[in-house]
């Protein structure tokens, strides 16, 4: 058998999670809360299987959670989406990129996204015969800027990767940029898929820019979210797709043939705690608090941080601590300091060494302090 | 966009299904049981989320279940699988096979597999670039036959896909036809995918047999299987991949980036349901009873059955009632007589159109006798 992804390694969350046990370390890696979640979707999975939702699903979800999805779009984005033929639930947000990916990339198309990203773009796209481009961001300032797509677009380009707020360096896209983009975009056939999964995650006031919101961007994007991360519980495996009719309706032939359906009670019981808007707005003052507390902690310790706008993540700069290149210095301060963080390196392709760890601060309070206390010691 | 699927249509499941709503028909088209599942594993899921298992689970699953299934699988099969390295969770069965296929097919590979088939085989060999070949079955008997896929096999031969017990058939395979499948892999590096997700639904004092008990098939064999179909709530959608080693690692890279991990409570709840094998060994008389009722029920109706060996589905022929194609027939059905069946040819390539309808009999007796009751005025 020769390996199809002879250069995909074990994922680094997988990885750095399984160290973080290993040398009880405190885990700032993967990014999921350390704190519970709330309890009443617990109650309404509970309410929903006691009422018989354990069969599938309508295959694109029960429509009750699609409606609500679309109330929320038009109200946020002011574009309207028909919940029957334009939103589709799937089994969490990564399972939707890789979706969108295998509906609209065959051999040698080329997928444009920048680089650091999200380790799953690249073994998605290779998984279908695409060609995947990483475009990497200038240095120290991480700006999403639409002029490196632009050098880096041929004929064979038939993907952009966009994710904003932007996992790991938690820059967020402005609208001059979305603008510019509609420019690039129009007249071509290039799909956009925007990965979306922190768009509550968003900080000092700012408001997370959807390409959903731009008519001629809607008509191409394929937008990704995440209940997940909406709602504390990234194991729950829940997300969705909100894309145009006819693109929504090539995604669906993926779909019904990787997932088929999603797990039938938490959308119901999401259905309903999505009511109350507050469920999930009140997430970014709550993450905004704890980035500002690691921050704080951090003060005097060696690690200097980076700014950032949105997602759960905070990079930190090591440099004039240590010489080591990013994924050694990761395992040593699991090791040496019993923290875990991710080195910047594994979510990269092109993107140099700049000596950078990314810690997730969704974590308790306690947690943090704790973490911080660790890192103090070193310097 | 030029659609890389202009021949996959809408999923039949979800179109009968809504024909079954649009009409108030008796749904015995979808495979799902209209019966309540076992309270147990739902008081399992509600502590599960209580107890906090609300995050991500490890990307292959909670090693308690895997050594939960790998201590079943070598009672059953008589072969031993590292829970660690050989056993992998994922959001149901349908996105392992997806799974599976995406990991080592690539452009212009062929897959084989018998039909008719589960209709999502084809759409995802296209989806990564392969070659679908449909090797049609013999009718009426069905024959899991060997030398018909050793015909088929070419140097660009990569997979062979089977399904036993087969949908939509309901046969099953024999131990002298996996011998014969043994001679006509050792010495390839052709994948053999067992889709098995019906293995406790056979009936007649049948044991099922898997690749997996064969040690030189072991190796290239990737099985997959469902807790869905093992515990009626085919809306959880939660089954596994057994593999190899060598092969694990392969699919592992595809499933952690294209599910990363699967819906954590259920996990833990199923680990600690099937410690007592009852709960799945009891589902073939369960459902024995049911075939038997439904065929017993139908005797007067111009409707005749043909031999099933296992899953949750018999074909009815409607030969000598009807000149109606199939698909054209199960319409007329579901408008005429208020009873949903999923007509072969839906699930059917080369295979030709021999009036015959699929039915579910995996209902309550009471939804069986109603459906027969409507079914027997027709004739
Ligand atoms: C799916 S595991 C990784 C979670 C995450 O978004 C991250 O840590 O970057
Ligand atoms: C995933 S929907 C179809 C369920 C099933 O196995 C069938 O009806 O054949």
């Amino acid at each position: 058998i020769n390996s199809k992804f002879p250069d995909t390694p074990t994922s680094i969350f997988t990885e750095m999670s399984q160290l973080a046990i290993q040398h009880s370390a405190i885990n700032l890696g993967q990014g999921f809360p350390d704190y519970p979640m709330d309890p009443l979707p617990i109650q309404g999975v509970t309410k929903a299987m006691e009422d018989g939702y354990n069969q599938y699903a309508p295959s694109s979800g029960y429509l009750v959670l699609r409606e609500k999805l679309a109330a929320k779009t038009l109200k946020e984005h002011g574009q309207s989406f028909d919940a029957q033929s334009e939103i589709t639930i799937t089994p969490g947000a990564t399972n939707a990129l890789f979706t969108a990916i295998a509906t609209f990339i065959k051999e040698n198309d080329e997928v444009l996204y920048f680089d650091p990203a999200y380790d799953s773009y690249r073994p998605s796209v290779i998984a279908v015969g695409g060609v995947p481009i990483a475009v990497p961001l200038s240095y120290p300032d991480f700006k999403l800027d639409i002029d490196l797509l632009k050098d880096k677009i041929t004929p064979a380009t038939k993907m952009i990767i966009l994710n904003t707020p932007h996992n790991p360096t938690g820059v967020t896209i402005t609208e001059a940029a979305l603008l510019k983009l509609h420019d690039l975009l129009v007249g071509t056939n290039i799909i956009l898929v925007c990965d979306e999964v922190y768009e509550h995650v968003i900080y000092d006031g700012q408001k997370h820019l959807s390409p959903l919101a731009y008519p001629q961007l809607r008509e191409r994007t394929v937008s990704v979210h995440s209940f997940g991360k909406m709602f504390n519980c990234t194991g729950w495996k829940i997300g969705y797709i909100i894309a145009d009719k006819h693109l929504t309706e090539e995604i669906r032939k993926v779909h019904q043939n990787n997932a088929f359906s999603t797990f039938s009670p938490a959308q119901m019981a999401i259905a309903e705690y999505m009511s109350d808007p507050d469920t999930y707005q009140r997430l970014a003052g709550f993450l905004q608090m704890k980035r500002d507390l690691l921050m704080q902690s951090l003060k005097d310790s060696p690690l200097k941080p980076l700014a950032v706008q949105g997602s759960y993540f905070q990079l930190y700069s090591y440099e004039g601590f240590s010489l080591m290149p990013e994924k050694e210095f990761a395992i040593w301060l699991n090791r040496e300091a019993g923290v875990t963080g991710i080195p910047l390196s594994a979510l990269c392709e092109q993107f140099g060494d700049h000596k950078l760890i990314r810690f997730c601060f969704a974590k308790q309070d306690e947690t943090l302090k704790k973490a911080a206390k660790r890192l103090c010691r070193l310097g």
